[in-house]
């Protein structure tokens, strides 16, 4: 199954013709289509023969500047003498599929499992998967077609990839969760008799963890991106396309919706809710179930609207205990003159 | 020393009478004992022939729709004709010792050390002890009996693992802390000079890391058990039986005593000290000595009685401001028709 | 390339004069300089023939009370019967070098590249740098001299390492940056051309994600030093000399300073700026550019010296919101005899 390419293995530059680009990449062109270009490149750092992408309209001016050969935008943007324009309905899709068209994803320098990844002999890697030196994919795991194992991963017994599933390097895949019962002072290890199933065209981030489930799966949905570093408890499902970003700690038994967006750093307790397209802010604490669609933010977490509202107050306390202290003195006086110290007085 | 198991060397579920289970388990049967089971499940998920456990009695209306055979309930719950009850005077441990009589610990395809695996040949490795490709015991490191070093585990040069350590995949023991002497712009390295320590029946979560003790030892106290993605700083003491949960960050030279528990994402600031029975809630951030017993929480971490109060209020930020604005303009007013502004007048 | 070191590998404790050793560190013996000494310790462990450090004046005491033969001290520091005190104007740099002169850097148990790791035929391993077993090195990366690569590290392919680079275990250097463009719900991923640039006398923690640049090179500067656990996403540039403390993480683009400091668990949201000799506190959450020289703290991240009051009255909220109370109240009584309401009566 092993077999080792020889050079060339690695990417090379293909030139081609900006307008034949642009026909792949489904822009239009604005000004020469004639030139050649062979890479793309940052608006600052584009020489001439790269295509550049202009992001931010914000950044508008450097088109101005750039020496770049075209600029993918956005189809209002107007035409400018400096730069031949490439618009795209969608330019940051039209750039992801120009870099796919000059750059090209990474080549293998071989194929199948290396002799130094580690496959238990019940395992199932599917054809034209890539498992790398230092590898490791345990009894009774299935892993499916086309799916890369980068070096150092680990895969435990019994779970599921599968297909085009990308698993970057140091990742631990179905580890034992946190389980154990307390009695006598002994913390007593709960049998984690689960697995973990990643679905079709998921990327598991590096060194990121996904514990297998105590009892059932743990569940990554197709196509959900998981960043590096981030920990995934026992028993928890996330939804189809979801982004979780780096660093985030999910724990036991969380469901996550489909198409959820969760930040950078951000904590989410036990057995919580998350429903569809909701998106939680980086550093966020969620303690609570979050409807479909909300927007988060906080800890603890609050709906975005409201959280924005105590964090501005909350960086003003200052001066608000001042405002107190102020209205205190007022209060004060006026009290003193014929307040609430006077009624008997009156 | 290393041995392959043939085939089966994997789970088998192994079918019992309940009534047998049950004194397994050291639970009162409440109903029909005679029935076979065979595994443990959710109460949604259970099957005939499984056998469940009722967590927390806000789910109890789950007793009446499970299709369990028998659930696992603590002493006072009530008959049903629906399910067999399995009353237990501690029902988690019960469901524990179930998972493990009905599922069992993982049995592993090999025995002793793998030849993908690293030991020095100074490094002593005791009797029943599996490590797992990949991992790597670096030069005069002592591990214990019964360990588990699970793939792609680097236990340093000259750290010392008691017996029924489990090191999950992907774990660094014993690499240097981050310890430099900044002087005339540059960094210098101070030699770690120390090691790691790990007692008895401790459990280290997948990609965790432990560094060495710049002087002496960095020590995880018997039964300690970590979690996932954990950062122990050197020359940090764990006490025996405290648990620190996923994310965790623990600064050098802290002090942690025994039955701690430090819930996920907390960080704890260099040189502290933290008493015995101590609860950190999650994603605190401790920069103060914390005595025996006490709650605390938040970011800077507070007595949880207190921290509560003030993150209570903090959710009402917004609405505080308001009260401000509206006793200002009260003030204002009383102060217009003869208040502080009028005193000279009077 | 490889060659077995046979025993005594490892660290022997070498005795010398304390005069001796005085010299070598730039102190001023005050005392007894015959002593011979051959290992350092923390005061409270130190034994005779053992050299101490006094990091602190707050603990001056212990001076009083060591079995230490020598401690390391500040200039000013009285002279003890007690022990004998080896002045140096840079106490810790001292420390620094009577660590490396007794115990040294570690010994590696071999030299060159390990059979058990992985280097590709197409990579550049420099002299006397040393590949421990699990250590994968990609297609085409270039490695310097005197480097170390610990167990399990993987160095993904087109990455730059310059000299005297320490990578410990488990660290992944150059994996896919988090790039994907949405479209038509599917999340397609954007070829990652960059790659990783790390600069002489670099180290880098345990289990640490560098992420290749997705057009250009992610860049650790000269001398900078990343502890554990540490997230540094693609394109990201560090500045020479900066320290990154455990589990912090750094969003994609971001460029920061030299000299600059950024402790634990830290997050800083993506395309942003810091500058030089900036110090963000530990847990803050960095969602804006921060220019040379600031310090800064909280969640968001604020200015020090109003992020310390910020946080301070913070902790007092609920006290703010009873004297909010009590204002009320004073209000309403002084309306009801003569305040706002009565306004028309007047």
């Amino acid at each position: 199954m092993f077999r080792f390419i020889a050079a060339p293995f690695w990417i090379t530059l293909r030139g081609m013709r900006l307008d034949e680009l642009a026909r792949e990449i489904e822009a239009e062109v604005v000004g020469d289509g004639s030139v050649e270009v062979s890479a793309v490149n940052t608006l600052e750092a584009a020489q001439a023969g790269q295509v550049s992408f202009l992001s931010n309209p914000r950044y508008a001016k450097q088109l101005e500047t750039t020496r770049a050969s075209a600029v993918i935008v956005s189809p209002g943007t107007k035409p400018t003498a400096h730069v031949t324009l490439l618009r795209a309905a969608d330019p940051y899709f039209a750039f992801a599929k120009a870099m796919e068209r000059l750059h090209g994803h990474r080549k293998h320098p071989f194929q199948g499992v290396h002799p130094q990844a580690h496959v238990d002999p019940s395992a199932n890697v599917g054809e034209n998967t890539v498992v790398y030196p230092g590898a490791y994919v345990g009894p009774n795991t299935r892993v499916g077609r086309d799916c890369i194992l980068y070096p150092n991963v680990t895969i435990y017994d019994g779970c599921v990839l599968g297909d085009r599933v990308i698993i970057q390097a140091g990742a631990v895949i179905g580890a034992d969760g946190y389980g154990f019962a307390t009695h006598g002072g002994v913390h007593h290890k709960i049998p984690q008799a689960g697995n973990v199933v990643i679905e079709d065209d998921v990327e598991i981030g590096a060194n990121t963890c996904i514990d297998r489930g105590a009892i059932g799966s743990t569940v990554i949905g197709r196509g959900a991106k998981i960043d590096d570093l981030v920990m995934i408890g026992h028993s928890v499902k996330i939804g189809a396309g979801s982004l979780v970003v780096a660093q985030v700690g999910i724990a036991g038994s969380v469901t996550v919706g489909q198409y959820t967006t969760i930040a950078g750093q951000v904590g989410i307790a036990g057995h919580l809710t998350l429903g569809d397209k909701v998106t939680v802010a980086a550093k966020a604490g969620v303690i609570s179930d979050i409807p479909d669609g909300a927007t988060v933010m906080g800890m603890p977490a609050m709906p975005a609207r409201h959280g924005r509202r105590v964090y501005t107050v909350f960086m003003q306390l200052p001066e608000l205990l001042d405002r107190i202290k102020h209205l205190e003195q007022q209060v004060e006086n006026l009290t003193m003159i014929g307040g609430d110290e006077g009624v008997e007085v009156v």
